[in-house]
């Protein structure tokens, strides 16, 4: 883990920009955001995490027709490769059934194809919301992936995790074990899984539906992926790197209060309160 | 950001035991902790963090008679020094007026003051629980605390966040902005302030009492610190750099929900389920 909080610095890279490297094969980590109370702690905490993390590249796709300040702000100060996109959610999948994070991930799809397709770049994609938690060891099992891999992943409702089911006698990945299997083919969570970018590219039709909860499965599909094709990664899937964890929702700051706080112009309120508000 | 991730190789420790360095101001993070199903998630996000701040010293304190597997091999893969010690809450003490993390914090008091009493150690206290989330930034705005140093923490209930009230001009802290004043005197976060090391050696009477709410107003006054003598951090409060964020809470594993796969022996399912159970 040494190596790797000091390896992050030999890849240079210019603010925003896409990163061209035939040396490294760089982890392109999708995060779909939006404002919210809870959204600089969640975000502060994933940047933190990346900073160990070496030869990755950062998509932030903020759910927004105008980009963040904070937002923005915080990825200057990660001192990682990003770039900083918005894909709003159109207005007719402002719905419920539609689901966050779609419009987001879209839109980082073809940020990658602009910007990828016909070279030879080495990489994997990778969605990572900000509210996950992820143990950095999870970065350099999926690093290797050369169709789509697979592992575990915690604190999924129910059962406690979601993972594919690996015949011990095979090695590979014969099933789901997550609490919703519905109608899907792949009943994985959508931080369970990574793919890897010359064969996202070479697939021109894959693309996520608006359909809460078929996300994932419909994704796979849209990628022509077979089930005896899928890479079992975090020791054959016995071994739990990354949770589903959702941060609790609070409330929004409230300026009436501040302002029962006698003389509140002459303290710190104010410009706390300020630097509050550009955050959520 | 850079040069902490790196500088923290500087300091040399043995696992588990004290560190003696009289060229640097240690952060002492205490960190009360139990076993839960977002524990592992919880610590090791906090963990990550803690790879990029140097000169730390971790106090992670179990409330248990049993130390745990899952947190010792966390602390010697973080590579930070720590101690790793027990602080099970008394038979008299678990009711829910006495609130969880009191007696892990009076271990830690115990602890600090067998290994750096009559010592010339320069320290700072902080209590840093493990499921909030940590700006870097503030470990070094908390560094050159000489008494007791205060700043704002975010996501504080109907709020939005806990501050000390800063007069913007004599600089100095003059009261207290949070959902709950009640019969505080020191009305503030466990996350929204840091001690001196050596002013808390010095006061013989510094305790924490089981009463929730009032950890921290009781503890203050037991130092014996005054409102005139508390330096306020983070641009005089106008900045939040720590979140009292919560996990949601999550079911724990269902065994029971893995048998129901067919020939589960035969997969990777029940060494994944250990795993998983060591933790929670």
């Amino acid at each position: 883990m040494n190596s790797s909080s000091n390896s992050q610095h030999r890849i240079s890279f210019i603010p925003g920009e896409p990163v061209h490297d035939p040396e490294r094969t760089l982890i392109f980590l999708i995060t779909p955001t939006y404002t919210r109370p809870t959204q600089a702690a969640d975000m502060t905490r994933l940047s933190q995490t990346l900073q160990l993390v070496p030869d990755i590249f950062w998509i932030v796709v903020e759910d927004a027709h105008n980009s963040s300040r904070s937002v923005e702000d915080l990825l200057r100060r990660t001192n990682v490769p990003y770039a900083h996109l918005l894909g709003p959610r159109p207005p007719t999948h402002l719905d419920k059934r539609s689901g966050r994070g779609v419009s987001n991930r879209l839109r980082a799809f073809e940020w990658l194809r602009e910007n990828y397709s016909n070279t030879t770049q080495k990489g994997v994609i990778y969605f990572a919301d900000d509210d996950n938690a992820y143990d950095v060891r999870i970065f350099e099992e999926m690093r290797s992936t050369r169709i789509v891999s697979m592992f575990p992943v915690g604190l999924i409702s129910t059962l406690g995790l979601s993972t594919p089911i690996v015949s011990r006698k095979s090695g590979k990945i014969i099933g789901f074990h997550d609490p919703f299997i519905g109608r899907r083919k792949f009943a994985v969570d959508m931080a369970g899984f990574a793919v890897n970018l010359q064969f996202f590219l070479s697939q021109k039709k894959a693309t996520m539906p608006y359909k809460v909860g078929y996300e994932e499965d419909y994704f796979l599909k849209s990628l022509g992926v077979q089930i005896w094709q899928l890479e079992p990664k975090a020791e054959n899937c016995t071994q739990v790197l990354v949770w589903h964890t959702k941060t609790k929702p609070a409330d929004q700051p409230k300026l009436s209060l501040m302002k029962k706080v006698t003389n509140y112009t002459e303290t710190n309120l104010p410009d706390l309160y300020n630097n509050q508000l550009e955050q959520s």
